[in-house]
C-alpha cells in the first residue's frame, strides 16, 4: 500500500453528520495500511456566509482581509475532520495550507501555487498520523500573508499535494460518482466514464462539465498525477484520469462491475455550457488590425474570449461582422468597453445576445477517426439543430447553437456516436449537481 | 502621541454593526495621531457554537484540534474588523497570534505566554497601518501548533503585545464603563473607581470581580503596563489600572468630568464571589502532617484551593475539623479524592456545602490604617451577617458568609466605608455584566 491524498469537498462536510460518514471512510482507507493526507473544503455554506458578513461591513474587502476571513472555513472543517478521527481512535493533525507548506504568489483571491514544501505532512505521516489539510489556501512567499486560490482551488490544494508527496493517487469525493458522458439531467442513458485522459478532461472542464476544474487537472497532467473522481455516498469506482487507462495492479478502477476490462471508446463525452454569451461586432471594416483593435479592447477590460467567428466580408461594402462569446458575468464589461472604440475602429453595431449555448464533443480517439466531424453535424442536422459558431482541436468539436436547443443538440450527439449506456440512468447515482 | 493598544471583547464586535462602531472608534484613535494595534476577541457566541459543534463530533476533542477549531473566531473577527477599518479609509492589517509573534508552551487549552516578538506588528505600524491581532491564540514553542490561551486569553493577549511594544496604554473596552466599588447590581451607589493599584485589581479579580482577569493584571504589572477599562459604548474615561494614579500629562483618565483631581480612598472596593463552596473535613486526627494528607489528595485531583481554616482540636476527642474553599465545579472531584483517602487518614466524614459566597474588601490603603478590620467586622455584626472563615491579605480582608447573606454582606460593607457614591446609581452605563 501506499500514499492515498484524499479531497472532500464542501457537501461531503456540511454537518457533524457528514463530518463522521468521511471520518469512517478515512479510518477504512488508513487501517487498509495506507498513509493518508486529507484535504477538505469549508463545510457546507460556510463561505458563502463569510462573504455574507463581509458584506455587511464594506461593500470591497480588502483582497487580503477577505482572504484571511474566508479561510476560517477550512480551519473550522479540517479540525472538526480530525476530531472525528480521533473519537475512531485514528490519530490525526490538521494543518492550514501555510503549515502544509502551500506557497503561493500575492494574488489575493486567486493565488497560484509556486511551490508546496510539505515537511510537516511528511512528519506527521511518518509518526502515523493523518494529516488533514485545509485546501483552497496558502501563504504568499513575499509577504508572508494568507492567500486563497480562488476556483477549483481545494481540488488543486490536493493535486499539489499529491504531487509533492508522490501520492499514488488523488482521489476527489464529491456528490457524484464520476464524470459521465453527458448531463444525466439531460441525456438519462449517459454512463459512468470509466477513464479519461488528462486532456479529455481539461477540453471537458473548458467545456462547461463541473466535476473537475481546468486548473486542478492542469496541474495532475504536469506531474502525470492520477485522480479518481468518486463518490463520498458509495464505495464504487469512479473515473480515473491519468495518460493511460490504469492497469489492473495500479487500481481496481480499471475493472468494470462485472469484472471485464472496459474499452476505451473513440469518442468520450458531450460537454455543454450556458454560461457563455455572444458578441457581435456589426459592419467592422475589412482593414488589417481591425479585428486586433477589438480584441485588445476586450483583453484590456479583463475578459477572456472563447470562441470566435469572421463573416466573409462584404465586397459591395469593404465590411464584415466579427462574433465572439465570453462568459456572460463579463458581458457588460466588454459591451462597455467596446463602445468606447466604437468611433475609432469605425464599426457599425455591437449585438449581445446571452440565449446561447455550447455543446462540444469531446475524445482523443477523434484525433485519428475520419468521419467525426460528419456524423457530428448529421446529427445535428438531423435533429434541427442550427449551428452558430464552430470551433474545434485535435480532440474536440465545440458549435454555438441557440439555447434552447441544447438539450436537444447534446441528446443527438450522445446518440449518434453510441454513447448511451445499455443499463439507462440506473447507472448515475448522484445528486445531480 | 504614542502607540495605543485596544482590546474590544466578543460583546463589542458581536454582529456586522457592533463591528463598524468599533471601527469606528479605532479611527478615531488613530486619526488622533496615534499608533494603534487592537485586539479582538471572537464574535459574539461564536466560541460556543464551535464549541458546540465540536462535541457533536466528539466527547473528547483532542486539545491540538480543539485550539485550532476555537482560533478561527478571533481569524473571522479580526478580519472583519481590518475590512470594516479600510471602509473607513484607515489602512488595517489583520494577524493571527502565531503571524504576532505570541510564543506560548504547549498546553493546549491553557497556553502560557512564554515570548512575544510581534516583528510584523512593528513593521505595519512603521508602515502606517492599524495592526488588528487575533486575542486568545498563540504558537507553540516546540511543536508549532496553534495553541490558545484560556481563561482571560484575549486581555492577555493586549497587555502582552502592549508590554512588547512598549505601548504608553493597554485599553480593555468592554460593557461597562470601568470597575466599581462594588457590583451595581448589589449597590446601587457603587460608584466608578478612577485608579486602582496594580495589586488591588488582582485581589478583586482573585476575590469575583469578573471584569479583568487576574492573569492579564499580573502580567501588566510585571512590565508596569498602564491598563485602562473602559467602555466600548461611551467615551467616558473609566478605570487606570496602575502602580500610581496617572499624572494629567499621561492620560485623561486622572480626572473626572468636572475636571477635579480624584482623591484616592484608603478602601477601594467590596467583591464577591458566589462560585466556591465550602468542604468540611470532620474529625481529623490531630497529628502533624495530617492536614497536608488531606491538602495533597485535592490537589492532587487538580483542584485549587482557596480558603482555610482549622478548628481549634478538642481535647476530648484529640481531633479537629478542617474546612476549605475551592470552585464549586471542582466539587465532586475534590470529595471523591478525599473519599479516597478517608481510610487511610481516618477522618469522620466529609460535608459538602455549596450555598456560600465570599465578601472581601479591598484597599491598598488599608496596610497603613488601623481599624479597618473593627469597621468590618463592626459592619457585618450590625448588619446580622455570620461568618464561617476569615482570610485576610495586606490589602485585603475576606469572608465566607451564607450564600443569602451576600448581598446584605457586601451593602452594610459598602456603607461602612463611605464607598457609595453621592450621586446614585447613575453614573453606572454598564448592560450589568
Amino acid at each position: 500500500m501506499g500514499l492515498v491524498v484524499q479531497k472532500y469537498g464542501g457537501s461531503s462536510v456540511a454537518d457533524a453528520a457528514s463530518v463522521k460518514r468521511v471520518a469512517q471512510r478515512i479510518a477504512e482507507t488508513k487501517r487498509a495500511g495506507n498513509d493518508v493526507v486529507v484535504v477538505v473544503s469549508a463545510m457546507g455554506d460556510t463561505t458563502d456566509e463569510l462573504i455574507e458578513l463581509a458584506e455587511q461591513v464594506t461593500p470591497v474587502p480588502s483582497g487580503r482581509e477577505l482572504d484571511m476571513l474566508l479561510t476560517a472555513g477550512e480551519r473550522i472543517s479540517m479540525a472538526v475532520v480530525a476530531m472525528a478521527l480521533g473519537n475512531l481512535g485514528i490519530e490525526a493533525r490538521s494543518f492550514t495550507g501555510s503549515q502544509a507548506g502551500v506557497i503561493t504568489d500575492s494574488a489575493h483571491g486567486k493565488a497560484r501555487i509556486i511551490d508546496v514544501t510539505p515537511g510537516r505532512i511528511s512528519q506527521a505521516l511518518s509518526e502515523g498520523a493523518v494529516a488533514i489539510v485545509a485546501g483552497f489556501q496558502g501563504v504568499s512567499q513575499d509577504t508572508k500573508d494568507i492567500t486563497t486560490l480562488g476556483r477549483g482551488g481545494s481540488d488543486t490544494t490536493a493535486v499539489a499535494l499529491a504531487a509533492a508527496l508522490q501520492a499514488e493517487v488523488c482521489e476527489i469525493y464529491t456528490d457524484v460518482d464520476g464524470v459521465y458522458s453527458a448531463d444525466p439531467r439531460i441525456v438519462p442513458a449517459a454512463r459512468r466514464l470509466p477513464h479519461l485522459a488528462y486532456e479529455e478532461m481539461m477540453e471537458m472542464a473548458a467545456c462547461g462539465a463541473k466535476v473537475l476544474h481546468l486548473r486542478c487537472v492542469e496541474y495532475a497532467r504536469r506531474f502525470t498525477l492520477p485522480i479518481h473522481v468518486r463518490s463520498s455516498f458509495s464505495h464504487r469506482t469512479g473515473t480515473w484520469i491519468s495518460d493511460n487507462p490504469p492497469t489492473p495492479d495500479l487500481a481496481s478502477g480499471t475493472l468494470d462491475e462485472e469484472g471485464t476490462e472496459v474499452e476505451q471508446p473513440i469518442i468520450s463525452a458531450v460537454a455543454h455550457d450556458r454560461s457563455e454569451a455572444k458578441v457581435t461586432v456589426v459592419g467592422v471594416p475589412d482593414k488589417p488590425g481591425e479585428a486586433a483593435r477589438i480584441f485588445r479592447a476586450v483583453a484590456e477590460a479583463g475578459t477572456n474570449i472563447d470562441m470566435i467567428v469572421q463573416n466573409v466580408s462584404s465586397v459591395a461594402t469593404g465590411r464584415a461582422d466579427i462574433s465572439f462569446t465570453l462568459p456572460k458575468t463579463d458581458g457588460a464589461t466588454a459591451v462597455a468597453a467596446l463602445r468606447k472604440v466604437q468611433p475609432a475602429i469605425g464599426f457599425d453595431d455591437i449585438l449581445f445576445d446571452d440565449s446561447i449555448g455550447k455543446v462540444s464533443l469531446i475524445g482523443a480517439g477523434m484525433r485519428s477517426h475520419p468521419g467525426v466531424s460528419a456524423t457530428f453535424f448529421d446529427a445535428l442536422a438531423t435533429a434541427g439543430v442550427n449551428v452558430e459558431i464552430i470551433s474545434t482541436s485535435e480532440i474536440r468539436i465545440s458549435v454555438v447553437v441557440r439555447g434552447d436547443s441544447v438539450d436537444e443538440a447534446v441528446r443527438a450527439i450522445h446518440t449518434a456516436f453510441d454513447l448511451d449506456s445499455d443499463e439507462g440512468a440506473t447507472v448515475y447515482a448522484g445528486t445531480g449537481r
